[in-house]
């Protein structure tokens, strides 16, 4: 099975001006070829499909390295609320009712949302029906990392009742779907997992050779509570209990000091930044300049749609652009390229998924094709395409949507989702909580 | 004419919980009807045209409150430098080449842009080719206020001639189009027109009863230099001019203290609020929650496509309503039906535009339609259709655009442009650019 896309621009995010018009050439979910100008007659003889991508954009999928999908259907069911009313009024009574037909509708329709706006690989973090999602990403050709969110508020049989499902989900489905299927650990957050219970963590990470995956310090407040009643800021005691001695991703980090962010520097951990959420709860603003300086991997994440609203991944990474350019009162702060990077290669690493983010040869064939014949991706140039891509386009921009050289979106349709259907029994279902 | 529109849910942004199944009764420009339910028989039999829904939402269209239309070709030619590299570099170099059909084109590109996006008024400051502006916004069906931005640092006899350019285009255009048009006084900023200049700015403004327009504390910088060279802060300084004593929308007013707001509220005077330009540039982020506090009227702007980069109102607003939640670690901050107001009504007030923004008879019917049918806004249902026209909501949900009664987009096809060929011009004219 071969597949050839031509007269495409190609962006490839290996390098900041790699922007050129040509052709890609795709085999055993790969690009064995990315090239200027047109395929020769015997390329065009030996592929099986041969697609003329009429002057679209062709890029990496964006990577969106921090989500909760099976609360997608409480969109809009509390906003411009404090935190913990939101949390106590709306979410958790909410979610107590979850049956297994919302959180898996749940599930779809944030998936068919994240494809629709150009992503190909996503983190999710749920606590409920992890094997069925993982199914679901098998069957419908997605890749994506999947944690069972592990709260350890609870008593130690509990606590490793958890860490046990954990294990047996990543036995049962790291590498599945050719591959596409990583499984992490993930406890929530250390103000909602005692000291004990992360040390656990820490060595079933070991034992299994996983990734950790966890909330830290996303509010001011959490922070303070942590150091009031461990007498220790929130990272330094992650590294103290051994969680850095694994490979980390830490969502938000919002309040981090400076020894904080050289123990995440020194332990080659990332940080999901997500922005858009961190504003919508009042949680505050990451020093993304910060992170940067030091060199620290740095991802884009939504969160869930409860706290963003949306799974757009450009609009996280416009918000990212914009955001620390304005805090610190100076344009240089973030460019493009960058935040492209962001969203795509340095979110395959922050989840430990090599050769992706890059349209290059021998890298997985994930990729998004964007009409740019629209008034707000004009004027359409090699030179003003990387601005375009941050700074102006949507998610409805996207055309196309391939993983692992499959088409999971093409012409604007998806491919594995009856969304008609889908969309009418998410609104029915979400009669009972909103 | 008669036309009713039925089968929609409408927002009507009179009251918060307005919101409700129904139809809407069109004559002479205006609503006369505004119902919950299906139309009468003899609603039916008198109307010339009646339009099936089909269970879009409809809402006043969004006011764009600042903007520069001209230099749209601009778009992506500059990002992520310094404001003064950017404008000697980027700018004012290319700004020098614009001839007469570049700037047209920029402008046709621009209202496609704005359109489709759903904005049904805007204002436009620019130098260049105004009256040719006045007759497209008329051809065009759209309502606007042009104004003829005036640099005050030319000799007096060049400042005297823009002023009468200025009055001239208010004495032939102010009105037209059935009242679409208006045109407003421009000074660019106090930091290019000297006290003296703003002086006879104020004087021509009470002389012909119109509505002053500039730019005002954008950056720290401005705010500074503006001290050391006339010992007074810049709203301080307007004010002692006379700029106060006639109705006055500022666009910025990042940079502003107790005092400047105190002023700026007692004059009734109105704020564009620009976040995502001002984020871009680095300007910084302006006081929306001290505005909030005071009760001024704050209405959105995008700015120009060259620094923000696009014209949909939907990402201003969902920019405003998250941005000061984040920066004040308050998610009350702001919330969903404030933002909708300020996009809607706060921006007609800012224009001195009356009964426009809000769905109710005896209201210019400028109004859009939303199609729902979408992952990213399901659930859909009355209790978070608010939230998400500002959390989730892309301009590219609009499907239906009227404008004084009439529709300028409809069923996603524009009305008045031909979109093909004039973004190929578009394209063709921006490669001697950039």
């Amino acid at each position: 099975m071969t597949l050839i896309i031509h007269s495409v621009t190609i962006i490839t995010l290996e390098q900041r001006d790699d922007i050129f018009q040509g052709y890609v050439v795709i085999e055993d979910h790969k690009f064995t070829k990315v090239a200027k100008g047109s395929p020769t007659e015997e390329e065009q003889q030996t592929a099986s499909r041969i697609l003329d991508g009429k002057g679209k954009w062709l890029m990496p999928g964006l990577v969106n390295t921090h989500g909760h999908l099976g609360s997608a259907l409480l969109r809009g069911a509390g906003d411009d609320m404090p935190l913990m009313t939101w949390l106590k009024q709306v979410m958790w009574p909410n979610e107590a009712q979850f049956d297994h037909e919302t959180v898996l509708t749940a599930v779809k329709v944030a998936m068919m949302e994240m494809i629709k706006s150009g992503t190909t690989t996503f983190l999710d973090m749920y606590h409920l029906h992890m094997s069925d999602i993982a199914e679901i990403v098998i069957e419908k050709n997605l890749r994506a990392v999947l944690c069972r969110g592990m709260i350890g508020q609870c008593s130690q049989a509990e606590q490793e009742k958890k860490l046990a499902e954990s294990t047996t989900f990543f036995k049962n489905y790291h590498g599945e779907g050719e591959g596409r299927v990583s499984i992490a650990l993930s406890p929530h957050a250390p103000y909602t997992c005692p000291p004990a219970f992360l040390k656990r963590v820490a060595e079933t990470a070991g034992k299994h050779h996983m990734m950790i995956h966890t909330h830290v310090s996303e509010t001011r407040n959490e922070v303070d509570k942590h150091v009031s009643e461990y007498g220790i800021r929130p990272i330094l005691h992650l590294k103290e209990l051994g969680i850095f001695e694994h490979p980390v991703l830490l969502a938000h980090a919002v309040h981090v000091d400076e020894t904080e962010l050289t123990i995440i520097k020194e332990a080659e951990a990332a940080i999901s930044h997500n922005p858009i959420s961190n504003l919508k709860l009042g949680s505050g603003i990451a020093p993304l300049k910060q992170f940067h300086a030091l060199g620290i991997t740095v991802s884009l994440g939504t969160d869930s749609t409860a706290s963003n609203n949306n799974l757009d991944l450009f609009e996280e990474m416009r918000m990212a652009a914009l955001l620390h350019k304005g805090v610190n009162e100076d344009p240089t702060v973030t460019n493009a390229f960058d935040i492209l990077k962001m969203a795509t290669s340095q979110g395959a690493t922050s989840l430990q998924i090599e050769n992706t983010g890059v349209i290059a040869p021998g890298y997985q064939a994930d990729f998004i094709l964007i009409n740019p014949a629209t008034p707000h991706l004009t004027p359409n140039n090699e030179g003003t395409i990387m601005s375009h891509l941050v700074y102006s386009c949507k998610g409805s921009d996207v055309t196309d949507v391939f993983i692992n050289g499959s088409p999971v979106y093409e012409n604007e349709e998806l491919q594995l989702f009856d969304e008609e259907k889908l969309l009418f029994n998410a609104n029915l279902l979400a009669k009972k909580f909103i």
